[in-house]
């Protein structure tokens, strides 16, 4: 079977939820294989790893089957599912993008964020023409199988969603708060809405509180789930242009609604149309770039083959991880095997093992052995 | 002296006021060497050349001398100066465009015309949010130096006009109606002070009444005299998208400044924005592409040398241009001696001597003898 062992993907969930670990934390664990044998490892060797002593006692406790028991028994009752970068289901798109999520939660209908999407975003503090233009927009470009994704925010991204949730593209909601928590309150029922006919996401953990630099982590998820994301209203400063940005470094398509340019609430849209964004004067521009992926049904059932195709150029191997990828395409191999039949370091060989698991070309045993998938 | 002789530039006056008489029909007599010897021509030699009886009686009568002289006489007092495209002074950047007009008529400053200059166009049904941005645009655009090119006509032409009026760039009006004439009439206090510190110009004869096949005449000179074009609201269908076609014929840049994509009034604009019109966020979009051409001073004074240069790359010459060029650089030619020694047509002949005489590389001596300028 091809599902990354049980074990891996719950020492991965309970490092992601122990406070104070990041990203870039748990990238050194993967690279330090102390992923699989987390429950082994000793405060020192955690010590080594860079963790506090705060954050090594919660880690510990996190780590604990029992606990993770609980958590998963905890989540079920809630409705809350989980999913790993290293889970067959978790969006091939946002897959792509740099620093993805190690772990995702979600509330409602996966597929969704298999679907070709875009994000609507812009500020909160949206004039009504930008509220009119939002949802005019996102409910023409569902009605035509696009998916609308946005953050729930007040403004804007409220607009967006009440546009695309009944029309046949729906709309997914990816949330700064965690996945159970509706913010603002004011949105409780859409947010009840979303989470029944289309989609919930949040990378923070439940019980996590709000803070502000959820937000900009909560961006690049839109970004990362989205083929183009179009910014309807947004003054300068605006995290709407953040949400810009992390698109353009994802490769994605920017679309500006053009606006007076004597408002402010455009500027920071507009200066996007300066840098060559693409100018949005009805659906059709946003539409005539994704026709192709929306030529077979409208409303396409969830099928595991959409969310990750080996072939996908996308998921490219580089140089290195071809040289492994290779290796073991002859047979499973242990690590020690690979460094002695590769030459690399243990480093090297590490980080490029993790990136092979990530796009799904491997497989990890128990006993760090690996497989080709 | 390199003034083409007094009875052609006469003669063509002649032609292009006479009613029915159009561009190419003036062409055509170029082409045929009937230019210089008008006068002696018989009614069967117009008649050959396409001209109606009618056309040729008004011709024959407006090219009798003292007509001629009372004309000129009636112009110079009430202010009027005419200029065909044969004269020195002629807008060098008006002789590069298809059809440019073989006669114009100014009355003000004609060193506006030479000047590094945008048209700011726009519809007549204006909003106040175009009206604004027209005179703000305008009034920064001209006070860095740029002058303003626009058509007298209500809302956004008047707005620029008036936003640059009084700044170090000053103006330029083209009008549809004889430059003697101001419409609309609302207009007259703002016509009364382009005449004074601006330039007014007009390609229609005075006397002709107005038609509304004047105002698309009207706009390929506003592109024509302009190394941009700015449309700040434009319906669909609008005039001021004809100028901008113009504009793209003529191989100039054309600007567009967003608006509400809800409003119709913005529409038109929008549309060139699809096709890759530049967006104009501020004065500095527009200002950063002409940057070069206005190192010099703010307020240049007028100097023949900035009308034509023989070097200009616009107005390179043809293989066939060359090669007559080539031979009347040796000594002058009369056109028989050109055909003879060229073994050209006299057709393709005198299309070639018209093209050189256009861009201001020969002249053309009494007898029909060509010497290089």
């Amino acid at each position: 079977m091809s599902k990354p062992t049980a074990l891996i993907r719950n020492n991965l969930v309970a490092l992601h939820e122990t406070e104070g670990i990041g990203w870039l934390t748990i990238q050194r664990i993967f690279n330090a294989a102390a992923m699989e044998d987390a429950q082994a490892r000793r405060e020192a060797d955690w010590r080594d790893l860079g963790l506090t002593p705060k954050q090594i006692a919660a880690l510990m406790k996190n780590l604990q089957p029992d606990v993770a028991d609980s958590r998963m028994t905890r989540y079920e009752r809630s409705g809350i599912k989980v999913l790993t970068i290293l889970d067959r289901k978790y969006p091939r798109r946002l897959r792509q993008i740099a620093r993805a999520p190690w772990v995702i939660y979600y509330v409602g209908r996966l597929e969704l964020a298999a679907r070709p999407s875009v994000g609507i975003v812009g500020t909160r503090l949206a004039t009504s023409y930008g509220r009119r233009v939002a949802e005019d927009l996102s409910a023409a470009c569902s009605a035509q199988g696009l998916t609308i994704v946005s953050g729930l925010a007040r403004g804007i991204d409220t607009a967006a969603h009440v546009g695309a949730l009944n029309k046949a593209g729906g709309t997914v909601a990816v949330l700064a708060t965690p996945v159970n928590i509706c913010y603002p309150a004011e949105n409780k029922h859409l947010y009840r809405e979303i989470g029944e006919k289309g989609l919930l996401i949040s990378e923070t953990p439940p019980g996590t509180s709000l803070h502000p630099g959820l937000f900009p982590l909560r961006n690049r998820i839109i970004a990362g789930l989205s083929l183009g994301v179009v910014v309807v209203e947004a003054a300068e400063g605006s995290g709407a242009l953040i949400t810009a940005e992390d698109a353009t470094k994802a490769n994605r398509d920017i679309f500006v609604v053009p606006g007076p340019i004597t408002s402010p609430r455009s500027r920071g849209g507009m200066l996007l149309l300066r840098q060559g964004a693409k100018p949005v004067l009805d659906e059709e521009d946003i539409l005539e770039e994704y026709r192709k992926h929306l030529t077979k049904s409208n409303d396409i059932q969830f099928d595991p083959k959409n969310i990750l195709h080996a072939g996908d150029p996308l998921l490219h191997l580089t140089p290195d991880e071809t040289s492994i990828y290779n290796i073991l395409l002859d047979q499973p191999r242990s690590i020690e095997e690979l460094a002695a039949e590769s030459g690399m370091t243990f480093g090297l060989l590490h980080s490029v093992l993790l990136s092979l698991l990530i796009k799904r070309r491997i497989h990890q045993q128990p006993g760090s052995v690996y497989n080709v998938l």
